[in-house]
Protein backbone atom coordinates (compact mmCIF):
# COMPACT_ATOMS: atom_id res chain seq x y z
CA UNK A 1 0.00 0.00 0.00
CA UNK A 2 1.47 3.06 -1.06
CA UNK A 3 0.71 5.42 1.47
CA UNK A 4 1.27 2.94 4.63
CA UNK A 5 3.44 4.23 7.31
CA UNK A 6 6.56 3.69 6.04
CA UNK A 7 6.28 5.70 2.74
CA UNK A 8 5.62 8.78 4.78
CA UNK A 9 8.00 8.67 8.13
CA UNK A 10 9.94 11.29 7.08
CA UNK A 11 7.35 13.67 5.93
CA UNK A 12 5.29 12.69 8.72
CA UNK A 13 7.94 13.47 11.42
CA UNK A 14 9.00 16.88 9.74
CA UNK A 15 5.56 17.44 9.37
CA UNK A 16 4.19 16.74 13.59
CA UNK A 17 7.40 17.50 15.42
CA UNK A 18 8.83 19.90 14.29
CA UNK A 19 7.37 23.25 12.30
CA UNK A 20 3.96 22.91 10.96
CA UNK A 21 0.72 21.37 12.96
CA UNK A 22 1.95 21.28 16.23
CA UNK A 23 3.92 24.56 16.30
CA UNK A 24 1.28 26.16 14.93
CA UNK A 25 -1.41 24.38 17.45
CA UNK A 26 1.23 25.84 20.19
CA UNK A 27 0.98 29.15 19.25
CA UNK A 28 -2.94 29.18 19.44
CA UNK A 29 -3.99 27.20 22.53
CA UNK A 30 -0.76 29.39 24.66
CA UNK A 31 -2.63 32.39 23.19
CA UNK A 32 -6.14 31.06 23.63
CA UNK A 33 -5.34 30.01 27.50
CA UNK A 34 -4.59 33.83 28.22
CA UNK A 35 -8.20 34.84 26.74
CA UNK A 36 -11.50 34.72 27.46
CA UNK A 37 -13.49 31.55 26.05
CA UNK A 38 -16.70 30.66 24.89
CA UNK A 39 -17.29 27.70 26.52
CA UNK A 40 -20.26 24.79 25.38
CA UNK A 41 -20.84 21.47 27.09
CA UNK A 42 -21.02 18.22 25.20
CA UNK A 43 -22.57 15.14 26.96
CA UNK A 44 -22.81 16.87 30.06
CA UNK A 45 -22.05 20.08 32.03
CA UNK A 46 -18.51 18.65 33.12
CA UNK A 47 -17.98 17.71 29.35
CA UNK A 48 -16.35 21.28 27.83
CA UNK A 49 -15.79 22.64 24.37
CA UNK A 50 -14.44 25.72 23.14
CA UNK A 51 -13.96 27.51 19.94
CA UNK A 52 -9.95 26.72 20.21
CA UNK A 53 -10.78 22.64 20.47
CA UNK A 54 -12.52 23.04 16.85
CA UNK A 55 -9.90 25.68 15.41
CA UNK A 56 -6.71 23.04 16.42
CA UNK A 57 -9.18 20.08 15.00
CA UNK A 58 -9.41 22.12 11.67
CA UNK A 59 -6.03 22.76 11.70
CA UNK A 60 -4.17 19.49 12.03
CA UNK A 61 -7.23 17.30 10.27
CA UNK A 62 -6.30 19.97 6.75
CA UNK A 63 -2.39 20.28 7.57
CA UNK A 64 -2.49 16.40 7.78
CA UNK A 65 -5.00 16.22 4.46
CA UNK A 66 -2.39 18.98 2.52
CA UNK A 67 0.35 16.58 2.83
CA UNK A 68 -1.24 12.98 3.14
CA UNK A 69 -3.75 13.45 0.43
CA UNK A 70 -4.43 9.99 -0.59
CA UNK A 71 -5.15 9.71 3.28
CA UNK A 72 -8.69 9.86 4.01
CA UNK A 73 -9.56 8.53 7.47
CA UNK A 74 -9.67 10.87 10.10
CA UNK A 75 -11.19 10.05 13.56
CA UNK A 76 -11.47 13.37 15.51
CA UNK A 77 -13.15 14.69 18.61
CA UNK A 78 -14.97 17.53 17.66
CA UNK A 79 -16.09 15.85 14.42
CA UNK A 80 -17.69 12.73 16.18
CA UNK A 81 -19.17 15.16 18.85
CA UNK A 82 -20.72 16.29 16.00
CA UNK A 83 -21.87 13.18 14.59
CA UNK A 84 -19.21 11.77 13.22
CA UNK A 85 -19.26 8.32 12.73
CA UNK A 86 -16.27 6.65 14.90
CA UNK A 87 -14.91 3.50 13.07
CA UNK A 88 -11.30 2.31 12.88
CA UNK A 89 -11.06 0.39 9.34
CA UNK A 90 -7.69 -0.62 7.84
CA UNK A 91 -7.15 2.31 5.87
CA UNK A 92 -4.30 4.65 7.46
CA UNK A 93 -6.15 6.53 10.13
CA UNK A 94 -5.24 9.59 11.55
CA UNK A 95 -6.86 9.85 15.83
CA UNK A 96 -6.71 13.25 16.98
CA UNK A 97 -7.39 15.05 20.12
CA UNK A 98 -7.24 18.34 19.40
CA UNK A 99 -6.94 19.83 23.07
CA UNK A 100 -7.04 16.64 25.82
CA UNK A 101 -7.83 18.46 29.43
CA UNK A 102 -10.53 21.18 27.72
CA UNK A 103 -11.53 21.63 31.58
CA UNK A 104 -8.41 22.54 31.92
CA UNK A 105 -8.14 24.72 29.59
CA UNK A 106 -11.34 26.16 29.92
CA UNK A 107 -9.30 27.06 33.77
CA UNK A 108 -5.76 27.83 32.27
CA UNK A 109 -4.36 25.12 34.21
CA UNK A 110 -1.73 24.43 32.34
CA UNK A 111 -1.91 20.54 31.71
CA UNK A 112 -3.12 20.59 28.49
CA UNK A 113 -2.00 18.60 25.22
CA UNK A 114 -2.09 17.53 21.84
CA UNK A 115 -2.54 14.19 20.68
CA UNK A 116 -2.12 12.68 17.25
CA UNK A 117 -2.24 8.97 16.57
CA UNK A 118 -1.64 6.97 13.40
CA UNK A 119 -2.79 3.42 12.72
CA UNK A 120 -2.76 1.04 9.60
CA UNK A 121 -4.42 -2.28 9.25
CA UNK A 122 -5.95 -1.25 12.72
CA UNK A 123 -2.45 -1.42 14.39
CA UNK A 124 -1.01 1.80 16.06
CA UNK A 125 1.85 2.64 14.50
CA UNK A 126 3.05 6.31 15.59
CA UNK A 127 1.97 8.17 18.27
CA UNK A 128 2.79 12.59 19.58
CA UNK A 129 1.74 13.75 22.16
CA UNK A 130 2.52 17.27 23.15
CA UNK A 131 2.57 19.21 26.33
CA UNK A 132 2.48 22.77 24.15
CA UNK A 133 2.63 25.20 27.38
CA UNK A 134 5.61 22.69 28.73
CA UNK A 135 7.39 22.06 25.42
CA UNK A 136 7.75 18.43 26.07
CA UNK A 137 7.04 16.51 22.95
CA UNK A 138 6.05 12.37 23.72
CA UNK A 139 6.84 10.32 20.59
CA UNK A 140 6.40 6.99 20.19
CA UNK A 141 6.62 4.54 17.22
CA UNK A 142 5.99 1.02 16.51
CA UNK A 143 9.43 -0.76 17.19
CA UNK A 144 11.35 2.39 17.32
CA UNK A 145 10.63 3.28 20.89
CA UNK A 146 9.36 6.29 22.99
CA UNK A 147 10.78 9.26 23.59
CA UNK A 148 10.22 13.09 25.40
CA UNK A 149 12.18 15.66 23.57
CA UNK A 150 14.29 13.13 22.17
CA UNK A 151 15.12 11.39 25.22
CA UNK A 152 14.18 7.71 25.47
CA UNK A 153 11.71 6.66 27.70
CA UNK A 154 11.12 4.06 30.18
CA UNK A 155 8.35 2.71 32.53
CA UNK A 156 8.30 1.74 36.03
CA UNK A 157 9.10 -1.88 37.27
CA UNK A 158 7.26 -1.90 40.19
CA UNK A 159 4.79 -4.87 40.79
CA UNK A 160 3.77 -3.96 44.19
CA UNK A 161 0.67 -1.86 44.38
CA UNK A 162 1.39 -0.66 47.70
CA UNK A 163 3.92 1.34 46.53
CA UNK A 164 2.36 2.56 43.48
CA UNK A 165 1.56 5.78 42.62
CA UNK A 166 -1.60 5.69 40.32
CA UNK A 167 -3.36 8.37 37.90
CA UNK A 168 -6.97 8.53 37.00
CA UNK A 169 -9.64 10.81 35.46
CA UNK A 170 -12.88 11.41 36.50
CA UNK A 171 -14.68 11.12 33.19
CA UNK A 172 -17.36 12.94 32.21
CA UNK A 173 -20.46 11.39 33.81
CA UNK A 174 -21.68 12.74 37.08
CA UNK A 175 -24.87 11.07 37.97
CA UNK A 176 -24.87 10.24 41.65
CA UNK A 177 -24.31 6.45 41.14
CA UNK A 178 -21.56 7.05 38.40
CA UNK A 179 -20.11 9.34 40.91
CA UNK A 180 -19.85 6.18 43.60
CA UNK A 181 -18.02 4.00 41.61
CA UNK A 182 -15.78 6.35 40.20
CA UNK A 183 -14.77 7.13 44.31
CA UNK A 184 -15.38 3.69 45.24
CA UNK A 185 -12.56 2.71 42.42
CA UNK A 186 -10.28 5.15 43.96
CA UNK A 187 -11.16 3.70 47.46
CA UNK A 188 -9.99 0.21 46.54
CA UNK A 189 -6.48 1.71 45.63
CA UNK A 190 -6.30 3.80 48.95
CA UNK A 191 -7.06 0.93 51.04
CA UNK A 192 -4.79 -1.70 49.12
CA UNK A 193 -1.93 1.35 50.35
CA UNK A 194 -1.22 2.84 46.82
CA UNK A 195 1.14 5.59 47.50
CA UNK A 196 -1.17 7.94 46.15
CA UNK A 197 -4.02 8.88 43.52
CA UNK A 198 -3.65 11.72 41.23
CA UNK A 199 -6.25 13.53 38.91
CA UNK A 200 -4.39 15.87 36.76
CA UNK A 201 -7.28 16.64 34.32
CA UNK A 202 -6.02 15.02 31.20
CA UNK A 203 -5.94 11.63 30.28
CA UNK A 204 -2.83 11.77 27.43
CA UNK A 205 -0.55 13.45 29.79
CA UNK A 206 -1.03 11.22 32.50
CA UNK A 207 -0.62 8.46 30.25
CA UNK A 208 2.94 10.22 29.35
CA UNK A 209 3.68 10.14 32.73
CA UNK A 210 3.32 6.70 32.58
CA UNK A 211 5.38 6.46 30.05
CA UNK A 212 8.06 8.48 31.56
CA UNK A 213 8.06 6.19 34.43
CA UNK A 214 6.72 9.17 36.99
CA UNK A 215 3.67 6.74 38.08
CA UNK A 216 3.22 2.87 38.25
CA UNK A 217 -0.22 2.71 36.82
CA UNK A 218 -3.23 4.51 35.20
CA UNK A 219 -6.75 3.22 34.78
CA UNK A 220 -10.23 5.29 33.45
CA UNK A 221 -13.60 4.82 32.37
CA UNK A 222 -14.93 7.30 30.12
CA UNK A 223 -12.22 8.11 28.16
CA UNK A 224 -11.85 8.17 24.06
CA UNK A 225 -10.21 6.57 21.61
CA UNK A 226 -8.72 10.02 20.48
CA UNK A 227 -7.44 10.00 24.15
CA UNK A 228 -5.71 6.25 23.93
CA UNK A 229 -4.49 6.46 20.29
CA UNK A 230 -1.22 7.91 19.95
CA UNK A 231 -0.52 7.22 24.10
CA UNK A 232 -1.10 3.73 23.81
CA UNK A 233 1.93 3.58 21.17
CA UNK A 234 4.33 5.57 23.87
CA UNK A 235 3.56 3.25 26.59
CA UNK A 236 3.97 0.43 24.81
CA UNK A 237 7.10 1.73 23.32
CA UNK A 238 8.40 2.56 26.86
CA UNK A 239 7.72 -0.95 27.78
CA UNK A 240 4.62 -0.59 29.92
CA UNK A 241 1.47 -2.52 29.41
CA UNK A 242 -2.01 -0.94 28.02
CA UNK A 243 -4.78 -3.53 28.57
CA UNK A 244 -8.59 -3.84 29.20
CA UNK A 245 -10.15 -2.86 32.71
CA UNK A 246 -11.34 -6.67 32.32
CA UNK A 247 -7.36 -7.61 32.31
CA UNK A 248 -7.88 -8.65 28.64
CA UNK A 249 -6.52 -7.00 25.55
CA UNK A 250 -7.21 -3.52 24.67
CA UNK A 251 -10.09 -2.56 23.18
CA UNK A 252 -9.55 0.82 21.08
CA UNK A 253 -12.82 1.80 21.03
CA UNK A 254 -14.25 0.39 24.80
CA UNK A 255 -14.05 3.94 26.30
CA UNK A 256 -11.64 2.49 29.41
CA UNK A 257 -8.37 1.08 29.82
CA UNK A 258 -5.54 0.28 32.25
CA UNK A 259 -2.25 0.73 31.91
CA UNK A 260 0.63 0.39 34.00
CA UNK A 261 4.48 -0.21 33.88
CA UNK A 262 4.29 -4.21 34.23
CA UNK A 263 2.03 -6.97 33.54
CA UNK A 264 1.52 -7.43 37.44
CA UNK A 265 0.46 -3.97 38.23
CA UNK A 266 -2.00 -3.89 35.45
CA UNK A 267 -3.37 -6.90 36.28
CA UNK A 268 -3.97 -6.03 40.07
CA UNK A 269 -5.47 -2.56 39.38
CA UNK A 270 -7.51 -4.38 36.47
CA UNK A 271 -9.35 -6.93 39.66
CA UNK A 272 -9.49 -3.96 42.02
CA UNK A 273 -11.82 -1.92 39.79
CA UNK A 274 -15.90 -1.64 39.29
CA UNK A 275 -17.09 -0.95 35.77
CA UNK A 276 -18.46 2.19 34.80
CA UNK A 277 -20.02 1.14 31.39
CA UNK A 278 -19.61 4.37 29.66
CA UNK A 279 -20.57 2.21 25.92
CA UNK A 280 -18.31 2.46 22.64
CA UNK A 281 -16.66 4.79 20.47
CA UNK A 282 -17.84 3.01 17.53
CA UNK A 283 -21.49 2.53 18.50
CA UNK A 284 -22.26 6.32 19.18
CA UNK B 1 13.64 45.63 65.88
CA UNK B 2 16.52 45.29 63.88
CA UNK B 3 16.03 41.88 62.28
CA UNK B 4 12.62 42.24 61.16
CA UNK B 5 11.30 42.05 57.69
CA UNK B 6 12.03 45.71 56.32
CA UNK B 7 16.14 45.41 57.27
CA UNK B 8 16.83 42.73 54.87
CA UNK B 9 14.82 42.69 52.48
CA UNK B 10 17.23 43.37 49.57
CA UNK B 11 19.64 40.33 50.84
CA UNK B 12 16.44 38.23 51.08
CA UNK B 13 15.30 38.39 47.74
CA UNK B 14 18.73 38.02 46.33
CA UNK B 15 19.25 35.08 48.93
CA UNK B 16 16.21 33.32 47.78
CA UNK B 17 15.53 34.08 44.64
CA UNK B 18 18.48 34.02 42.43
CA UNK B 19 21.83 32.60 43.44
CA UNK B 20 22.18 30.31 46.30
CA UNK B 21 19.51 28.62 48.08
CA UNK B 22 17.36 27.65 45.14
CA UNK B 23 19.81 27.33 43.04
CA UNK B 24 21.65 24.57 45.10
CA UNK B 25 17.69 23.08 46.09
CA UNK B 26 17.38 22.72 42.29
CA UNK B 27 20.64 21.16 41.71
CA UNK B 28 19.85 18.36 44.27
CA UNK B 29 16.43 17.51 43.90
CA UNK B 30 16.65 17.06 39.67
CA UNK B 31 19.76 15.18 40.25
CA UNK B 32 17.82 12.89 42.89
CA UNK B 33 14.92 12.82 40.75
CA UNK B 34 17.24 10.42 38.44
CA UNK B 35 18.46 8.63 41.22
CA UNK B 36 17.36 5.44 43.27
CA UNK B 37 16.19 6.93 46.60
CA UNK B 38 16.20 5.43 50.28
CA UNK B 39 12.35 5.73 51.34
CA UNK B 40 11.10 6.24 54.73
CA UNK B 41 7.78 6.54 56.05
CA UNK B 42 6.62 9.25 58.96
CA UNK B 43 2.86 9.32 60.28
CA UNK B 44 1.54 6.63 57.85
CA UNK B 45 2.85 4.62 54.94
CA UNK B 46 1.59 7.19 52.19
CA UNK B 47 3.82 10.11 54.32
CA UNK B 48 7.17 9.58 53.42
CA UNK B 49 10.13 11.11 53.35
CA UNK B 50 13.78 10.93 51.89
CA UNK B 51 17.35 11.77 52.60
CA UNK B 52 16.93 14.42 49.67
CA UNK B 53 14.18 16.12 52.24
CA UNK B 54 16.83 16.27 55.22
CA UNK B 55 19.23 17.14 52.83
CA UNK B 56 17.81 20.46 51.25
CA UNK B 57 16.01 21.53 54.65
CA UNK B 58 19.75 21.59 56.19
CA UNK B 59 21.06 23.64 53.11
CA UNK B 60 18.34 26.07 53.64
CA UNK B 61 18.50 26.44 57.37
CA UNK B 62 22.71 26.82 57.35
CA UNK B 63 22.33 29.62 54.43
CA UNK B 64 19.74 31.12 56.05
CA UNK B 65 21.64 30.93 59.38
CA UNK B 66 24.58 32.63 57.58
CA UNK B 67 22.96 35.10 55.80
CA UNK B 68 20.59 36.22 58.96
CA UNK B 69 22.65 35.32 62.05
CA UNK B 70 19.99 36.69 64.23
CA UNK B 71 17.17 35.11 63.29
CA UNK B 72 17.31 31.75 65.72
CA UNK B 73 13.57 30.29 64.90
CA UNK B 74 12.82 28.00 62.20
CA UNK B 75 9.51 25.63 62.11
CA UNK B 76 11.33 23.06 59.25
CA UNK B 77 9.66 20.10 58.13
CA UNK B 78 11.76 17.22 58.72
CA UNK B 79 13.17 19.10 61.84
CA UNK B 80 9.59 19.08 63.23
CA UNK B 81 9.01 15.26 61.99
CA UNK B 82 12.35 14.54 64.77
CA UNK B 83 10.78 16.31 67.39
CA UNK B 84 11.37 19.75 67.12
CA UNK B 85 8.42 21.78 68.68
CA UNK B 86 6.56 24.25 66.25
CA UNK B 87 5.39 27.26 67.33
CA UNK B 88 4.87 30.20 66.11
CA UNK B 89 6.44 33.72 68.37
CA UNK B 90 6.36 37.34 67.75
CA UNK B 91 10.49 36.93 66.80
CA UNK B 92 11.14 36.67 62.99
CA UNK B 93 10.55 33.01 62.09
CA UNK B 94 11.14 30.79 58.58
CA UNK B 95 8.83 28.16 57.68
CA UNK B 96 10.37 25.84 55.55
CA UNK B 97 9.10 22.58 53.45
CA UNK B 98 12.33 21.39 51.56
CA UNK B 99 10.24 19.21 49.23
CA UNK B 100 6.76 19.79 49.06
CA UNK B 101 4.82 16.40 47.15
CA UNK B 102 7.65 13.79 48.65
CA UNK B 103 5.35 11.00 47.08
CA UNK B 104 5.79 12.45 43.79
CA UNK B 105 9.23 12.92 44.55
CA UNK B 106 9.76 9.47 45.19
CA UNK B 107 7.80 8.36 42.06
CA UNK B 108 9.67 11.17 40.07
CA UNK B 109 6.24 13.04 39.07
CA UNK B 110 7.55 15.88 38.90
CA UNK B 111 5.04 18.16 40.89
CA UNK B 112 7.65 19.38 43.54
CA UNK B 113 8.24 22.42 45.05
CA UNK B 114 10.48 24.02 47.40
CA UNK B 115 8.57 26.38 50.28
CA UNK B 116 9.75 29.26 52.03
CA UNK B 117 7.56 31.47 54.19
CA UNK B 118 9.09 34.20 56.59
CA UNK B 119 6.63 35.53 59.34
CA UNK B 120 7.79 38.30 61.56
CA UNK B 121 5.47 39.01 65.11
CA UNK B 122 2.87 36.00 63.69
CA UNK B 123 2.02 37.93 60.85
CA UNK B 124 3.20 36.23 57.21
CA UNK B 125 5.39 39.15 55.36
CA UNK B 126 7.21 36.83 52.43
CA UNK B 127 6.66 33.42 50.41
CA UNK B 128 8.74 31.93 47.73
CA UNK B 129 7.52 28.85 46.42
CA UNK B 130 10.23 26.98 43.83
CA UNK B 131 8.82 24.79 41.28
CA UNK B 132 11.97 23.02 40.67
CA UNK B 133 11.55 20.96 38.00
CA UNK B 134 9.58 23.60 35.61
CA UNK B 135 11.89 26.69 36.78
CA UNK B 136 9.17 28.27 38.11
CA UNK B 137 9.48 30.80 41.02
CA UNK B 138 6.34 32.13 42.78
CA UNK B 139 7.14 34.90 45.63
CA UNK B 140 4.41 37.48 47.31
CA UNK B 141 5.44 40.01 50.07
CA UNK B 142 2.67 41.57 51.93
CA UNK B 143 1.80 44.78 50.45
CA UNK B 144 3.65 43.92 47.20
CA UNK B 145 1.91 41.81 45.41
CA UNK B 146 2.85 38.48 43.77
CA UNK B 147 4.61 36.93 40.95
CA UNK B 148 5.49 34.16 39.09
CA UNK B 149 9.02 34.57 37.01
CA UNK B 150 8.15 38.30 37.48
CA UNK B 151 4.28 38.02 36.09
CA UNK B 152 1.96 39.48 38.43
CA UNK B 153 -0.60 36.93 39.41
CA UNK B 154 -4.34 37.49 40.03
CA UNK B 155 -6.74 35.49 41.24
CA UNK B 156 -9.87 33.64 39.10
CA UNK B 157 -13.20 35.92 39.90
CA UNK B 158 -15.85 33.47 39.65
CA UNK B 159 -17.90 33.16 42.20
CA UNK B 160 -20.36 30.10 41.12
CA UNK B 161 -19.02 26.06 41.99
CA UNK B 162 -21.19 25.09 39.30
CA UNK B 163 -18.26 26.59 37.21
CA UNK B 164 -15.38 25.99 39.53
CA UNK B 165 -12.41 23.82 39.04
CA UNK B 166 -11.04 22.52 42.14
CA UNK B 167 -8.00 21.47 44.08
CA UNK B 168 -7.47 18.78 47.09
CA UNK B 169 -4.79 16.59 48.73
CA UNK B 170 -5.80 13.27 49.84
CA UNK B 171 -3.66 14.16 53.05
CA UNK B 172 -1.56 11.55 54.83
CA UNK B 173 -4.06 9.75 57.13
CA UNK B 174 -5.12 6.38 55.26
CA UNK B 175 -7.84 4.84 57.78
CA UNK B 176 -11.02 3.79 55.95
CA UNK B 177 -12.81 6.54 58.42
CA UNK B 178 -10.90 9.25 56.91
CA UNK B 179 -11.14 8.10 53.68
CA UNK B 180 -14.33 7.93 53.77
CA UNK B 181 -14.84 11.35 54.52
CA UNK B 182 -11.99 12.90 51.66
CA UNK B 183 -13.86 10.69 49.27
CA UNK B 184 -17.31 12.08 50.91
CA UNK B 185 -15.86 15.95 50.32
CA UNK B 186 -15.09 15.17 46.83
CA UNK B 187 -18.13 13.63 46.20
CA UNK B 188 -20.00 16.46 47.90
CA UNK B 189 -18.07 18.73 45.52
CA UNK B 190 -18.70 16.58 42.47
CA UNK B 191 -22.62 16.58 43.22
CA UNK B 192 -22.35 20.63 43.07
CA UNK B 193 -21.24 19.80 39.50
CA UNK B 194 -17.97 21.96 39.98
CA UNK B 195 -16.12 21.51 36.42
CA UNK B 196 -13.49 19.23 38.12
CA UNK B 197 -11.76 18.11 41.27
CA UNK B 198 -7.83 18.19 40.51
CA UNK B 199 -5.22 15.80 43.31
CA UNK B 200 -1.98 16.67 41.70
CA UNK B 201 0.23 15.76 45.25
CA UNK B 202 1.94 19.15 45.96
CA UNK B 203 -0.28 21.34 48.05
CA UNK B 204 1.88 24.42 47.68
CA UNK B 205 1.91 24.09 44.00
CA UNK B 206 -1.89 23.42 43.84
CA UNK B 207 -1.94 26.56 46.11
CA UNK B 208 -0.06 28.30 43.69
CA UNK B 209 -2.00 27.13 40.58
CA UNK B 210 -4.76 29.01 42.27
CA UNK B 211 -2.73 32.16 43.18
CA UNK B 212 -2.19 32.26 39.03
CA UNK B 213 -6.22 31.91 38.41
CA UNK B 214 -5.92 28.41 37.11
CA UNK B 215 -8.42 27.20 39.55
CA UNK B 216 -11.01 28.63 41.51
CA UNK B 217 -10.81 26.83 45.00
CA UNK B 218 -8.59 24.47 46.79
CA UNK B 219 -9.43 22.87 50.01
CA UNK B 220 -7.40 20.52 52.13
CA UNK B 221 -7.37 18.65 55.75
CA UNK B 222 -4.19 17.18 56.75
CA UNK B 223 -1.73 19.72 55.29
CA UNK B 224 1.07 22.06 57.94
CA UNK B 225 2.43 25.30 58.31
CA UNK B 226 4.70 24.91 56.16
CA UNK B 227 3.05 23.65 53.64
CA UNK B 228 0.99 26.79 53.47
CA UNK B 229 2.92 29.60 54.96
CA UNK B 230 4.58 31.08 51.74
CA UNK B 231 1.48 29.80 49.67
CA UNK B 232 -0.81 31.93 51.68
CA UNK B 233 0.69 35.42 51.54
CA UNK B 234 1.29 34.44 47.72
CA UNK B 235 -2.48 33.62 47.15
CA UNK B 236 -3.38 37.05 49.31
CA UNK B 237 -1.03 39.28 47.25
CA UNK B 238 -2.76 37.72 44.08
CA UNK B 239 -6.04 38.68 45.44
CA UNK B 240 -7.49 35.39 46.87
CA UNK B 241 -8.97 34.22 50.15
CA UNK B 242 -7.10 32.04 52.77
CA UNK B 243 -9.72 30.89 55.51
CA UNK B 244 -10.28 27.89 58.03
CA UNK B 245 -12.58 25.18 56.65
CA UNK B 246 -15.07 26.21 59.33
CA UNK B 247 -15.64 29.76 57.41
CA UNK B 248 -13.51 31.75 60.02
CA UNK B 249 -10.01 33.20 60.09
CA UNK B 250 -7.08 30.96 58.94
CA UNK B 251 -5.19 29.00 61.61
CA UNK B 252 -1.87 28.70 60.15
CA UNK B 253 -1.82 25.78 62.60
CA UNK B 254 -4.65 23.97 62.80
CA UNK B 255 -3.95 21.55 59.59
CA UNK B 256 -6.86 22.64 57.31
CA UNK B 257 -7.26 25.31 54.94
CA UNK B 258 -9.82 26.47 52.38
CA UNK B 259 -8.83 28.91 49.79
CA UNK B 260 -10.39 31.18 46.57
CA UNK B 261 -10.34 33.82 44.19
CA UNK B 262 -13.37 35.11 46.01
CA UNK B 263 -14.86 35.02 49.54
CA UNK B 264 -18.01 33.85 48.02
CA UNK B 265 -15.78 30.94 46.66
CA UNK B 266 -14.34 29.99 49.81
CA UNK B 267 -17.34 30.15 51.84
CA UNK B 268 -19.32 28.05 49.46
CA UNK B 269 -16.44 25.20 49.55
CA UNK B 270 -16.45 25.93 53.50
CA UNK B 271 -19.98 24.78 53.62
CA UNK B 272 -19.75 21.83 51.58
CA UNK B 273 -17.66 20.47 53.56
CA UNK B 274 -17.29 17.61 56.66
CA UNK B 275 -14.19 17.84 58.90
CA UNK B 276 -11.56 15.58 59.14
CA UNK B 277 -9.33 16.29 62.49
CA UNK B 278 -5.49 16.32 62.14
CA UNK B 279 -5.15 17.81 65.49
CA UNK B 280 -2.46 20.96 65.06
CA UNK B 281 0.65 21.41 64.69
CA UNK B 282 1.42 23.58 67.56
CA UNK B 283 0.07 20.71 69.91
CA UNK B 284 2.62 17.32 68.28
Amino acid sequence: MSLCWSCCDARLTRCLEKHTVLGRDKTIIRKALTEEKHVSTKTSAADLVTETDHRVEDLIVSELRKRFPSHSRFIAEEATASGAKCVLTHSPTWIIDPIDGTCNFVHRFPTVAVSIGFAVHQELEFGVIHHCTEERLYTGRRGQGAFCNGQRLQVSRETDLAKALVLTEIGPKRDPDTLKVFLSNMERLLHAKAHGVRVIGSSTLALCYLASGAADAYYQFGLHCWDLAAATVIIREAGGIVIDTSGGPLDLMSCRVVAAGTREMAVLIAQALQTINYGRDDEK
